[in-house]
């Protein structure tokens, strides 16, 4: 894998001298290209072995085109707003807007790498981790990035006279540190570690290139040349390349699907459900205080369903069980300015809650599949896609200690007539029913098999769907707090065992 | 000041329960008009006495209104990412987009108070907090924002009382803790801190509401009739009421001012400027290496000027001697939907440095000084409190370490001119010459005006102005360079004689 970075690659300096003006120039020109295209966001890594040039090719990237648009962004230990949250959250937090370039120097590869040297991740663990990197950058790409991974190389030998050297200039001794040092000793370790990251996550949509570091003039102008070329093939590409997905499979045989199998006649009588509704209130509050949720875990709630089946009721009934102080509810409207620059789950991320708190989503990231996909605002291969980069999603914020609790609130045709009609009778403005509402109600069906196929391919073990018959309200509302409750009572009996 | 709140205020069940329906319809109704027209934030503080029902008077307002469009922020011990930044830092990110309404239980108010309490802040200090406090409020308040601080008072015996009820019942046993009773001890000090801070901030624009906290029914009555009342009288408001502003003093009896008095004819000649520019360089990448500036200083830098006064050229000499991981360049452009959303300075702070790390302001907050007033984009009542507003912003990053250096980058008209048609027979698109810039032209003589008026009134002990003479590039950036360096210098050395 690295043969070809040990051959010792070097352009003299005049060579260089006499280039550098014409890359730099092409460099600038295809920047504002990308800029003003607004299109897509240039993300690049820069990893390698220790001397080999890193921060020089940022400083070299920065001086040859605009600075103003460039983002670098060095990832040490994490904040505690970044520890309390899945590993993943400081990236995608740091991710480059549209029309930008982001330099991410050390990157989601660094950890993994340097926990698997130190012996502090098993290889499964890793593998893990490099699947779900293979996926994050396969959305990237998805998402129209152009994605660019460096890998700067220098042989045993090689790493030991740089490091001397950098030693020797005292402009540049300060960087040569006694973790230089340590590091020569583990270089077959990195070599044998790199070379399997490097080979799972070589993917052809967000490829290694590998660069020789010995030479500066080198492997500036090999990196100057290869972010130029990328730049501009990207842009003169006519629609984004995207990783192919399958098309949908349907062959309903009969009419039965996991909403018709509802028994929507289920109700709960008023005096019942005032004390039912009542315990469970008090045992989530009870739940969301104590101290082996508070200290490790958090609380995801996801609330879809059609229009006027009760959505706003039982997330209020939820609310009026946990402190104010404690959770956020976040209604998903149109996206700002600022999250249409980002891929799709970016205004997801950056509201997941830290441990202790819970968030509560007014519809979710479900509407890709759902309202986008019946009214075509995205493209079937967009939608299609949704349903793996959702599954990632909520199973990296699992693995950090979120109990995700997703709901589907069904009634039937015949109810929600009803139910517009008594609305637009009422006086509250929150309950205006809009002519967009209408048009829902005559997509009926389409609906019906883009819930059907979403609690197929994203009702996971972690992360599984509760399908409410919400016909009566009153055993909706049962239904939703007993089922947050059981969910939480069972992660925090789970971690007692563990512990 | 907290006589009519010892009163014994009650109000019985029947009666509240009678009330709410109203109420809250009501509260629900002017909530929704306040999200409609997205004109306001509505801020909310809750604080006061332990156990006076601060946080059931948050859920009540909850269940009351719409809780998807409210927020809540609770304010423990700052974060690691807040406590690197000026203590404002945090509440400015927390504050409510125009439309919603955002609740501060504990707020800008609980850490002045409980370190007065504790002795670990002095009362002058704690007078300067409250001055800082009084500004800050302002400003939110000629932002347009709806300002409603509550304090709940109890006395003595009624705070014991309530301690003792809430132990009682096992629903709210929980929220009473050892600390509870701690405060108790030094109830006579916090009445006593509590008095002092009130009667400073209780501002005409923004005053203390005092609500006796002992009767559950009174206390959330009373509250949301206020909030109601204001939310309806603040929508009716033709135009916001703002603090107002004195008109601006200009008398110049002759035509010298701070850009007339500038010698633009110095130059630098090659050789000497490439000698210098370097030594410069590696003076200033040694010091933001040095432990003293990395460990409590940050580097906020401001490039203001003319057009084509070389700003950018300055700033990618002054990068170069930086890390790029350690930088970041802030290119000011026009605000984002998010940012439009928030008070005019939101969107610097949001770009403040950590402590360690440098932010370069391409254009900055001064624009409202400048293009602002000249273009007539914000009333002049707007640009004319913007000096104070700037002023404390930029003397709150000061106390928090950072070293705040602001440049304007002066070239004569003429050197304008010639620029400007070089730059039209230049090849890059970065050196594109708009139909905008030769309209600002046109405008000079205002623009002259604006800047002596700015540097008049911004230019400050702790950020004073650096005025560059630009006709020539080299003496410009060495003069930049030069004045970074000694900057930085002089604060390392000034924290030597404090240590």
């Amino acid at each position: 894998m690295f043969e070809s970075a040990e051959l010792g690659h070097t352009v003299d300096k005049e060579t260089f001298k006499a280039e550098v003006p014409k890359l730099r120039a092409a460099l600038l020109d295809v920047q504002y290209d990308v800029l003003e295209k607004r299109d897509f966001p240039v993300v690049i890594l820069i990893s390698g072995v220790d001397g080999s040039g890193k921060g020089e090719t940022i400083n070299l990237l920065y001086s040859w085109m605009d600075p103003r648009h460039i983002s670098t962004l060095a990832f040490a230990a994490p904040t505690d707003e970044e520890a309390a949250r899945p590993p993943m959250w400081r990236y995608w937090r740091a991710l480059p807007p549209k029309g930008k370039v982001g330099i991410f120097a050390g990157s989601w590869y660094s950890q993994p790498i340097t926990d698997r040297i130190n012996g502090a991740m098993r290889r499964s663990e890793l593998d893990e981790r490099l699947d779900d990197i293979n996926r994050f950058e396969t959305m990237l790409v998805n998402e129209g990035a152009l994605v660019l991974k460096f890998w700067f190389h220098l042989s045993a030998a090689g790493q030991k006279k740089r490091l001397k050297a950098l030693e020797k200039d005292p402009k540049t001794a300060w960087r040569v540190t006694k973790e230089s040092y340590d590091r020569l000793k583990t270089y077959d370790k990195l070599q044998d570690v790199a070379g399997h990251v490097l080979r799972v996550t070589n993917t052809a949509h967000a490829p290694w290139i590998i660069v020789e570091g010995t030479n500066d003039e080198y492997r500036s102008l090999t990196v100057g040349r290869i972010v130029l070329d990328a730049m501009k093939r990207h842009l003169a590409q006519e629609d984004v390349r995207k990783v192919p997905v399958a098309p949908p499979i349907v062959h309903p045989i009969d009419s039965r699907n996991v909403l018709s199998a509802l028994d929507l006649s289920q109700r709960l009588a008023k005096k019942d459900y005032e004390a039912t509704l009542a315990r469970y209130q008090a045992r989530l509050s009870e739940l969301v205080r104590d101290p082996a949720f508070v200290g490790q875990r958090s609380l995801v709630l996801v609330f879809e369903g059609a229009d006027a089946a009760g959505k706003g009721g039982s997330i209020r009934r939820v609310g009026a069980a946990m402190d104010a102080r404690q959770y956020q509810i976040v209604p998903i409207a149109a996206p700002t300015e600022e999250e249409r620059a980002q891929p799709y789950l970016w205004r997801f991320w950056r509201h997941l809650p830290r441990t202790g708190r819970a968030t509560i989503f007014d519809r979710s990231w479900y509407g890709r599949v759902l309202v986008e996909r019946v009214e075509g605002f995205c493209a079937e291969a967009d939608w299609l896609r949704a349903y793996a980069e959702i599954n990632d999603f909520e199973h990296q914020m699992v693995d950090a200690g979120a109990i995700v609790v997703k709901f589907w609130l069904q009634i039937s045709a015949d109810e929600q007539l009803r139910r517009f009609k008594e609305r637009e009778e009422t006086e509250f403005k929150r309950f205006k029913i809009t002519a967009e509402d209408w048009r829902n109600r005559d997509k009926w069906d389409d609906y019906v098999t883009a819930v059907c196929n979403m609690v197929d391919r994203t009702s996971t073990g972690l992360a599984p769907w509760t399908l409410v018959e919400a016909n009566d309200k009153n055993f909706a509302r049962v239904k939703v707090l007993k089922t947050i409750c059981e969910r939480l009572e069972k992660a925090i009996k789970d971690d007692g065992k563990k512990a």
